[in-house]
This record gives C-alpha cells, structure tokens and sequence, in this order.
C-alpha cells in the first residue's frame, strides 16, 4: 500500500450474499495553501507531492511562478510559498476558495461541519433495492447517453423508486442541484432516501448529502478515506462500487438477509 | 439532443483509420450565485437548473435556506439569490471562488485566460503513439490499481514515452502536481508533450495545460464545450475518449497515416 491510501475494514455484497474483508480507500485531506502569510486556496487532496501541487495551482492559477521557497507551515496541510514578487493581491482575493467545512485537517473539516448539520437518522434497506437502483438512474440519465460526461446525482426512496434526478458535468453540482430543488419547496430534510452518485464519493457530495440528512448515500465508484470517516461520524450508511448486482459497506451495518 | 449538449464535427480514429463524424459534447458554462448584490461563487455547471444549484449550494454549504426568491440577474449565467434574514458576510467571504479565467459566459473566461497564456505550439505525433499511452499511464499508477480511486495526470514525449506522472483524488490536483513539479524546476513551457488524464476534460484541466504551453491534450472520458472551445482558441489538440485502440479528435487535424 503506499501512502496515499489507508485501510478500510468493508462489507462485500454479492447478490444476497456478503463477506468481511479488508479494502483500502484513496486519503483525501484538506491542503491550505499560502503565499506568504496569506492563505488563497484550500482544495481537498491527497497528500503527496504538496510541494508540486501548490506551485502548480499558484502557476496555472496564472498567479505567479516566481516560487522562492516552499515549505509546510505549521502542519502537513499548509503549504506556504514565498514568492520572488509581490503578486497582485486584489487578483488573490478572488482565488481564495474554502468552504465553512474545509480546516486544515480532515478532523477540523468534519469538526467545523459538525456545527451546521446533525446526525442523520438511520433506516434499513433490502439490498435487492441497491442492486437495482443503479440502472434506474442510468434509463433516467438522458444526456449521459450522447455525452458519454456527465454526473448524475439520483434520489431514490426506500423502495428503490427513483424520486428525482439532476445532471450537470461537476460531479457536486448535480447533488447540488438535486438537493436544491427540495430546498426550493421548504424540504431541507430528506429522510428515508437514498443519493445515488454516478461516480467517485469524496468529502464535498458526501458532506452535501448529510446537511441534508440523507441517510444511504451510494456511489457507483469508489469513496474517499474523508467520505468515509464523515459518514461514520453522522451515522450514515456509504456503499460504494454499486453495480452489476454488487457492492460494498463502507460505513453501516446494513442487515443483509 | 437535450439542451444540455452541443454538436461537435470529430474525427474518430480506430487504429489505422479515420473517419469524420458528428458527435455532441457536454455543455459547461460558468455561473455566478449572487446573495443579493454579492457575488459568492463562481462554478463551471451544465446550464439548466440553476435556480436549482443555486439554492442547493447555498443549503449544502451551509449559508442559508430561507431563499425568498432567485432569479436570473442580467446573464443567463447570474443568479441571484435573495434571502429571508441577512447571512454573515464574514463567512460569505471565506466562501467565495473564482479563478483568474472565470467570467460569467464561456467567452469571458476564454477572454481572460488570453490575457496570460499565448498559443501553444503545433506539433505532429503518430497515432500509434496515442494508442499506446493509456496503458503506459495505468501501469505507472500504482494508487489506482490499489484503490480505483484516484485520478492521474501524465505527461509524455512525442515518442509516447512517460516523463512523469502525477495522482490525486481531484483531477485539477493531478494536473497542478504534474505541471508544479516542472515549475519547480524553472520549466514554464512544456512545449513538444502530450498529456494525458485518466477521466474527462473539462474546462479547468485544459486550461491548466495550456497556461503551461502543453500542445496535446488527450483524455480518456470525454471533454466539455468549453473544453473544445478552449483548445481551439488556443490552438491545442484535443483528444478525447483514448482507449483501446481508438480516440476521438475534438481539435486539430492530427495527420493520420
């Protein structure tokens, strides 16, 4: 295993049946970085190659590539670089990117969320349900079949009937947008659904989908280390790889007959 | 065709061959979520429900769900969202992202980007060495095979050779380690290259690329519109679907034997 993953104690579901066993997931922690005291960006990475990734970003950023010095700054999760030229501050500011749930550290972002939302409440489903959800989203996806590149984000009730579906070409705008239009009619509670995400399951649609108290939340790829310890935190249950009549626990301890 | 996808006149290749064709491409386009006057976020969405994704975005990270009422403010890409009770500006600030190339149309980031990237350098490469990158990528890209997680970026030779490669669980990461680490090195134009990502490409990693001189641009998922649009402007290939044996091209008139 090398650094960038971390083990993951899993539940495989094949069919009916299931099986303990060890799998690993990809680590996602949040990097701040800083250009002298100044922080412009916090993105969501996995560690490794720090150094790169913030003269990249500041260099492709078109914000400077006159790189002095880099060097982690009082944690593993900031970067600061110092730059051979004052760079345009009033351009900076508009760089500057963190959500209220990014900290410096996977701990302080599920921490700081902990703030806005609340535990989810948990239910129980048959896993015949999650077998057949995602060919469901996949007759609903429309633009999916011309594009072959779009995210779908998909509602599903307890009973594997699909409630509602959005698209869009970023993975969290389609659970955005999804969740928005229940917004839009004074739902901000989902309980009792499932959210099926077309691909991977990192912290930022995990995290969406517990402000809003989905409590399955089921992806077709794989999850992240911080997509799982936030589940785990909320008391939600995370599938991951669902498809071809398989899947696997992340987090919960779906009854499977 | 759904509204949500535009044509696009491609030349598939399948190994030795070629053949025109009409093909449709995602369409993304930046939108501007305005809290009354205040502009809070700029994203890189497929337009449609954006009243949607605008109320979504503000409920998910935790801003505000009193909406009183949204809608479009001046462009078909502002929205502007007014609400119940005034939202702490202070954290609204720590919300805000944009990034140097987004304006509020496809166009007005095309525009900016102008300002501080010139046209890559044409270059010919065979398609056989096209063929044969993918591969090349996933052997080097240990994370992947132990997590099916992770995105990687990689750079070649005109000779299909790998010169370096860079993972991360976010695609544009991928891209900034990949570049950064050149940048380190005082190398700010990757002339005579091609790279490669492991998923699509969407408007964010083919800029990456061009600010950094990169002449092909090759994906294996898909690109988006203003992906395509992007690389024409700037003069780069784009390569999209690479995989076996075969790839489409969304940009340039790649000689093929």
């Amino acid at each position: 295993m090398t650094e960038r993953a971390t083990p993951a104690a899993i539940t495989r579901v094949n069919g009916g049946g299931r099986a303990q066993d060890d799998d690993v997931v990809v680590i996602e922690e949040p990097l701040e970085i800083r250009v002298g005291d100044r922080p412009v960006s916090v993105t969501m990475r996995t560690p490794g190659d720090d150094f790169d990734l913030a003269a990249g970003f500041l260099f492709t950023e078109s914000i400077t590539s006159e790189v002095e010095s880099i060097r982690h700054w009082g944690s593993p999760n900031v970067v600061r670089v110092d730059v051979r030229n004052p760079v345009d501050l009033q351009r900076l500011q508009r760089h500057f990117y963190s959500t209220s749930s990014c900290g410096v550290c996977g701990k302080a972002s599920i921490d700081a969320l902990r703030v806005n939302a609340s535990p989810v409440a948990r239910v129980e489903v048959s896993p015949d349900v999650i077998h057949a959800i995602p060919q469901r989203l996949v007759d609903a996806q429309k633009t999916f079949a011309e594009t072959g590149a779009i995210h779908a984000a998909g509602l599903f009730d307890l009973s594997g009937n699909l409630l509602r579906m959005r698209e869009d070409v970023g993975r969290h705008n389609a659970v955005d947008k999804l969740i928005g239009s229940y917004v839009r009619e004074g739902r901000t509670r989902l309980e009792n659904t499932i959210m099926l995400l077309s691909g991977r399951a990192g912290f930022e649609v995990v995290q969406k989908s517990i402000v809003a108290g989905i409590p399955i939340i089921a992806s077709v790829g794989a999850p992240s280390s911080l997509a799982v310890d936030l589940a785990r935190e909320f008391g939600a249950t995370l599938l991951g790889f669902v498809r071809d009549g398989r899947f696997n626990i992340y987090v919960g301890d779906m009854h499977v007959e």
